[in-house]
């Protein structure tokens, strides 16, 4: 029989796009033995995560869970239970992220108008205004933080011009959740969907998401079932619900982890670790500067927990980056698109961004660059 | 803020449907640190994970990885992929993991024929011989080891059958793999899936699957886009192939733990293991006639790892079971279905699968029904 040794990974020290560093005690969690996805304790840890996600969030929506699957898995979520064939959607589309949305919706036979920006900049709330002169969308989408480019767009004016025309407002808050900012209830967004792997600071494999009693009407009085058995929130409903009728069996140790990754950040507080991933950016931004390199993500939207650091000329991107993994145990990140070649982008995010941190890849960059 | 206290799970000893108990090396190795999803050395312990399943489901078949979802979206990638809307389908339906895949297959917009057989019973080759006198499918599909009735369904023949009608073989493998003999290549079998949480005694959360290159033809060559973007193996197949090309984000420390799983089915060996299922349910089946207590599904097709226990007449199963957790820490599973109240499900999987924990089962039994 074929015989191979145990894994042991290298200690890195993860400033790329995500996964980030995961706390100790998260491992420590997950590290725990297994009870069943119907035992009462385990019913009670879930309704704990509900309760915990709501108050991340800043929501009050009922249906607010981790999909069991990674924060794509959480997109589509969002999308094949709130589209049926035909309908209109308006997506922002500025990366990666917002690019990925048009395909999952036409997957689900949706009429897409894209609304685009640079990579790099944000969606403004004129071109949303626009668009939505030339469509009658149900639903109008957009990525607060792109992962692929470190813009933040501000929502809450999209999301008034979203709700003016009747429409629903959906927001992918994979990378902004717990590292800046994020109002549900506040900003009226009616479908929201995240990551564990960035400022939670969990392992990949869940995606928190939460639905408005406005979205939840629509998913529940659909004309056509959902196309995804896996991801239908009429049946998950049930599941994570009171009734806990029997759907899929939950990823018990992935939610042992968040369970801990949540009670860290309100163990922090929402505001103290919005701040701190504030600082650690602006003083990673600083050291850049005195290095003559630049953040180049439009001024003033730029991510604290993504930053998109440009290549100078001359420079051996992908060599740098390497080195930076194997001989510094460091993993940054490239640009993706339009961007290869041309960014770096450095995550502080969750349990990475630290003082410490941003120190250590700003030596290590000074070393490699010669600057 | 919301202050919520650490979670410390009960031990339990999970001898219910699944999950099972899961090794400690299992555990330990999911509390290693994080690497990133693209680091060299995460891309080669992908490919070990591939190199083992391939030993472990007994195939060649190049497309052989886990799905980053449970079970169920292991389902969902083989129907997704194979199913354009239209194509007719044969399926086995004999429990619930039949009854799903019907569910499945029609949101794809498949046309089903259902071959049923009384729930704790097979799919014999007959039924299915006869289905296709009525159709022409594109796919037959059906349930290995049902975990809601403890029935084993010998597949050769059905599959011969299958292909002789030119259809594809589809198999859920969900609690048979790494249990009982699974033989992928030898049964001809085109598109298979399976859970971690089973056999395989890790935790829920990924679906090792695996797809022929007749099925990968079929997947590859299809007229509309797979309606799910998250399961695509167009797009899977180059993120777990050489291109590595970025699709989602892995679920890392479940791969961790994956790999361990395997690591250790092929360090006991497939048949020694095999043997060790058999022989603890002959013991249990031995213990359990003792007391006048006797497994229902049908005779010469019961699972080793999942066993249909008759409740007495005039004895409170649910209260019964409710005991079991409580009072002796032992998890036990319900019937479903059909079966609710009629039986319990008593299962020996992977590390669960112990003269021990037979023992331990069949005392607290005898003293709880006082026979």
């Amino acid at each position: 029989m074929l015989k191979v040794p145990e894994f042991n990974p290298p200690k890195r020290l993860l400033m790329g796009p995500g996964p980030s560093d995961v706390a100790p005690t998260v491992l420590e969690a997950m590290s725990r033995p297994l009870i069943g996805h119907l035992d009462p304790e385990f019913v009670r840890m879930m309704d704990e995560i509900k309760v915990m996600l709501r108050e991340i969030m800043q929501t009050r929506n009922e249906m607010t869970f981790p999909v069991s699957g990674t924060g794509s898995a959480g997109m589509e979520f969002c999308l094949v239970n709130l589209i049926e064939p035909g309908d209109e959607i308006i997506i922002g589309v500025n990366g990666v992220f917002g690019t990925r949305m048009c395909d999952v919706a036409e997957r689900c036979g949706a009429k897409v108008t894209r609304v685009e920006s640079t990579w790099g900049t944000i969606i403004s709330p004129e071109q949303i205004a626009a668009a939505l002169k030339t469509c009658r969308p149900k639903i109008v989408a957009v990525v607060h933080a792109e992962t692929s480019t470190g813009a933040l767009t501000p929502v809450e004016e999209i999301s008034r011009l979203a709700h003016e025309a009747g429409a629903l407002f959906l927001l992918d808050t994979v990378t902004s959740l717990a590292g800046c900012p994020v109002l549900i209830d506040e900003w009226k967004v009616d479908a929201v969907y995240s990551g564990t792997q960035k400022c939670l600071s969990c392992p990949p494999g869940l995606s928190p998401v939460s639905l408005s009693p406005a979205a939840m009407k629509v998913a529940t009085n659909r004309k056509k079932k959902v196309q995804s058995w896996y991801l239908d929130v009429n049946l998950l409903s049930s599941y994570w619900g009171q009734e806990r009728v029997y759907h899929h069996t939950a990823p018990i140790t992935m939610n042992y982890g968040l369970h801990e990754g949540l009670r860290l950040v309100l163990n922090e507080g929402l505001e103290a670790r919005w701040k701190r991933h504030e600082e650690n950016h602006l003083a990673l931004k600083k050291g850049l500067a005195e290095m003559d390199l630049q953040i180049v993500s439009q001024a003033g939207h730029q991510l604290w927990q993504l930053n998109a650091v440009g290549v100078p000329e001359g420079v051996d991107e992908a060599g740098i980056r390497k080195k930076l993994l194997m001989d510094y145990n460091i993993e940054i990140g490239a640009g993706l698109g339009p961007l290869k070649g041309k960014i770096w982008r450095i995550g502080l995010m969750g349990a990475t961004s630290t003082t410490q941190n941003v120190e250590t890849v700003l030596k290590a960059l000074k070393q490699l660059l010669g600057r």
